[in-house]
């Protein structure tokens, strides 16, 4: 029996401590809204979208860069937790949170490899490269579809207002335009014409109509 | 508001119906031992496995094929069901309610995704090529390490034999002869000397020293 090399070791470790991604719960019901899905079956449903989809990125796309991104992009709320995409309080120390966790979980794995998933990370997070761009649109996407699929249970538990969307929703175009006019068409304007999200735009214009 | 074009409109129910795949348990107990795992979170896990392993593969591989690989290798058994390694009645059926599941999941794709997909669901059943196999030996791993992480709680709940799992594990060195070796030397060996799996082999041989 040999001795297993160190540098196996580790991404062993890291990779039976990623195992606890599946124990982080999101607040997007499945298709079936019976429960609300994890940050694993999130993951990988993203990188199955990024394989099908990407034929509508707005640019030229590595499409390993992107699957390796989304793969694991949520890695880091295994130490920090989920932080809704509306939830005003918890964003404001998500950076703070997620960096350390970053700092504390990519140091588990050989130093070239540290390097690689941490670069991958910050890659996502910055969403400059098209390749992050298209890999925010998946982000975006995927959520949006399952909250439209269970007639938006997560929205309206929430209250979602429509400028909360649009906010969260603004970096959808920038990898696929394509994407984002099916996520308005498909599920959006369905939801806010069914009432699922609360359309304060549309109470804006109203209440400026009414100060005229 | 334009029209979803029927291209995508296809893509989207594809991907819409994936989802299901987070309802299909697997035999294997998540690292914390509470829950059994699902497919979708198996598929993550072999794809993040993929991506940090991949230079153990034997041959030279193409890390993105291997990964589309595993992202879609179980979801045939969104209508065929999983199959548990060690059940020899299930197995009987297993390939033809699997190509049946094929024949009817993959058809919901456009014509040219559809025949991609399912090339690559033949090429990791076939296991021939140095992706597929690289794909298998993720496939084997990945249950072995969280089986060993729990203690061998599915080892031991379905009385799993030595000769069973080396039978299983037969194509484990055709994809990587350093993993096969982890996988034996760190997690089957100890079981084994636990007693979480049954020495079958052991057994055989001490019968053959009574016997003559």
């Amino acid at each position: 029996m040999k001795e297993i090399p160190e540098r196996l070791q580790k991404q062993m470790a890291f990779l039976l401590e990623a195992d606890k991604e599946k124990f982080i719960t999101r607040q997007t019901f499945l298709s079936d809204g019976k429960r609300r899905e994890n940050d694993a079956e999130h993951a990988w449903h993203l990188a199955l979208m990024a394989l099908i989809l990407g034929e509508y990125a707005n640019e030229k796309i590595d499409l390993l860069r992107v699957v390796s991104m989304v793969l694991i992009h949520d890695l880091v709320e295994i130490y920090a937790g989920d932080t809704f995409a509306y939830d005003e309080e918890g964003k404001k120390t998500q950076r703070q949170r997620e960096q350390a966790a970053a700092d504390r979980l990519f140091a588990m794995l050989p130093e070239d490899q540290e390097h690689h998933l941490r670069g991958l990370w910050e890659e996502f997070e910055a969403a400059v490269t098209p390749e992050a761009a298209f890999a925010r649109t998946m982000d975006n996407l995927q959520p949006t579809m399952l909250n439209a699929a269970t007639g938006g249970i997560a929205w309206t538990e929430h209250k979602t207002k429509l400028s909360s969307v649009l906010e969260r929703q603004r970096l959808t175009p920038v990898g696929s335009q394509t994407l984002w006019e099916l996520c308005r068409d498909a599920y959006l304007t369905p939801a806010v014409q069914a009432g699922k999200i609360i359309d304060d735009l549309a109470n804006n214009s109203a209440e400026s109509e009414g100060s005229r």
